[in-house]
């Protein structure tokens, strides 16, 4: 993540990752999730936070997710089921459960797939959130399985060319594992920045840099400028850009990465895309490739370690340290916090307190 | 592609796409390759012409070739054969045979495994160029299947703050059928702009634009500039972005997309990875995704009309006529090329012609 979206260290304050699962866990409780469901849900929200991948951590997510489960649009109890599948496939109806809990279970029959016959993929329909898509297809690793996570989510972004928003931010993921070095994991929204990213650019009071936007008629905003209201999701004033921003710089790349998370973690769902209004919102994808159908896994890993100690020893460009590779800055943020807890902005820390008051659960984020 | 990297329609001579055909196949003869591989390799080429994607059609890649076979490098004869299988996978050593002719026979295995597992994904090591890779992934479209290619390709592009070159421009193509509607097939490289775009630029007195190349040093070049000589490829005075240019725009985006072919379509193939000095060049990955196998095919095919006619009728932004969805506007220049030939740069007629003469093959490009 861009270091001006990270929470400052002199602002932030230290949280331990044991107290902030427990809250975290209780919070979900509080909403009727079972148990077991609770403590998953709580695994993947905190495992974003531990990685520094704060835009899908507690500090953002669970706000919206109170809503949806007070609104009854989020299904504390879902009763998911596979409607279809093949020795390599299957297709999940969520029955409106959220993806925290239900793309680990998919991530599992993908796996037990992949184990059987090579390949395995699970699309999912009817779903909701699922977090950190990372989490999903690093499930794949201690398989020696290589993992794939998309998601298509509601329209934000507008198509090159175009001024109304046409698909969602459409992140994908992939795992790979390695030997020695911290496995590769990527992790990215086709949007030129992730959704989130817009509403901590707010709170931590950063612009918004150009070509992230649109302005109302769907041309690319080329300066910098302070970040909007929250409003403006609905209001409509501005509209995500896809990766590459203008067409000269290729924003039809960002645009067709994004088309292929619609119709691979959408449409192949069968529960529509991400603009179809109708649509309950979230499709999702999630899939395992085994390394030893390919070749043998300890050669892949070795190539791996090879691989990513080249990329990351890479000689650096004036005005830059180091070069990284997906998945290391991030190792090393979980390596630093799983250590010294999870730095949040005291006005998330705050937003705990409020809600553990209010629903009458334990907060465990600090001592005081 | 960019209307300024397409030969002008009053500079074009329009060659018949009959004629073409005849003349390229009887060129991979006379390279060595058995007749009907030689029809296969120019039907990759020619349909590239046909779609428009000049990139990748007769005025570039066949004096690559031409130098491959001549040299050894290409094997116009290979012994290929699968090394590993799993119900859903296989693994191919191409024994450097060129990916124009390999890569549709791994595509034809990777169908006949989605056909009865639900997914079919096969990689390939020591290959060669495979042209389009939109050719292989397409052809699922007619199996009901959505299809993919990526192509793992020698270092050329810098990683985010990085000064050394360390991935190919790895391109990723993904076809899905729809009823009414032409189908989806996006194809793109990782980098800002594909490879042959840039020897495109220079035979067109194109400039090159601010964020596709880095200097030598490895700070993106933000300004235009003419397009550098051919020798910039071995000179590496300059080198090719990630989509996106910046790190601020999202080049880590591009970046990773790259990474994610290398692993796929490199690795994973055995054969190594681009910046590998020992790897013999290109590693190839296609996958094919039986729809039936996750949803009804019809019911698919009717919410594909329903989303790509959405996004072909979105609004334009100011200065722009229309919105394109990937693959519309190759639709558009397939039915006009089909019917009224393939319009060639002058250049390009006169390299076949002197080829032709060289190589005592029949020149059926113009009627004089």
């Amino acid at each position: 993540m861009l270091e001006q979206f990270k929470v400052k260290e002199e602002d932030a304050i230290r949280v331990p990752e044991a107290g902030l699962r427990e809250t975290v866990t209780a919070f979900f409780v509080r909403m009727g999730v079972p148990a077991e469901d609770a403590a998953l849900a709580a695994d993947v929200l905190v495992l974003a936070d531990l990685r520094g991948v704060e835009t899908h951590g507690v500090s953002n997510t669970p706000r919206d997710y109170l809503t949806g489960y007070s609104e009854g649009e989020i299904n504390p109890r879902p009763d998911w089921r596979i409607v279809r599948e093949s020795p390599a496939t299957a297709t999940i109806d969520c029955d409106a459960g959220i993806g925290l809990v239900i793309a680990p279970k998919a991530m599992e029959i993908a796996i037990a797939k992949a184990e059987k016959v090579g390949l395995g993929m699970v699309t999912m329909r009817n779903g909701r959130h699922l977090g950190m898509a990372a989490y999903h297809a690093m499930m794949a690793l201690e398989h020696d399985m290589i993992g794939m996570c998309m998601t298509s989510t509601p329209a934000s972004m507008v198509p090159t060319f175009g001024a109304e928003p046409r698909l969602g931010t459409n992140p994908i993921a992939v795992a790979a594992p390695a030997g020695k070095e911290p496995p590769f994991i990527f992790d990215a929204a086709s949007t030129a920045v992730a959704g989130n990213k817009l509403l901590l650019a707010r709170r931590l009071g950063t612009n918004i840099l150009p070509g992230w936007l649109a302005d109302e008629n769907g041309t690319p905003i080329m300066e910098e400028f302070p970040a909007p209201e929250p409003s403006f999701r609905g209001a409509q004033t501005t509209f995500m850009l896809p990766v590459g921003g203008t067409r000269e710089l290729g924003s039809h790349k960002g645009y067709g990465w994004a088309s292929i998370v619609e119709v691979l973690g959408g449409i192949l769902t069968g529960g529509g895309y991400g603009m179809n209004p109708g649509r309950p919102n979230f499709g999702h994808s999630v899939a395992a490739y085994k390394i030893d159908a390919f070749m043998d896994v300890a050669d892949f890993k070795r190539t791996m370690d090879e691989w990513l100690e080249t990329l990351r020893t890479t000689k650096p460009a004036p005005g830059h340290d180091r070069v990284f590779y997906p998945g290391l800055p991030e190792a090393e943020d979980e390596a630093d916090r799983r250590a010294n807890g999870i730095p949040l902005h005291p006005e998330v820390v705050e937003w705990f307190r409020d809600v553990c008051a209010e629903l009458e659960i334990p907060f465990k984020l600090t001592d005081s």
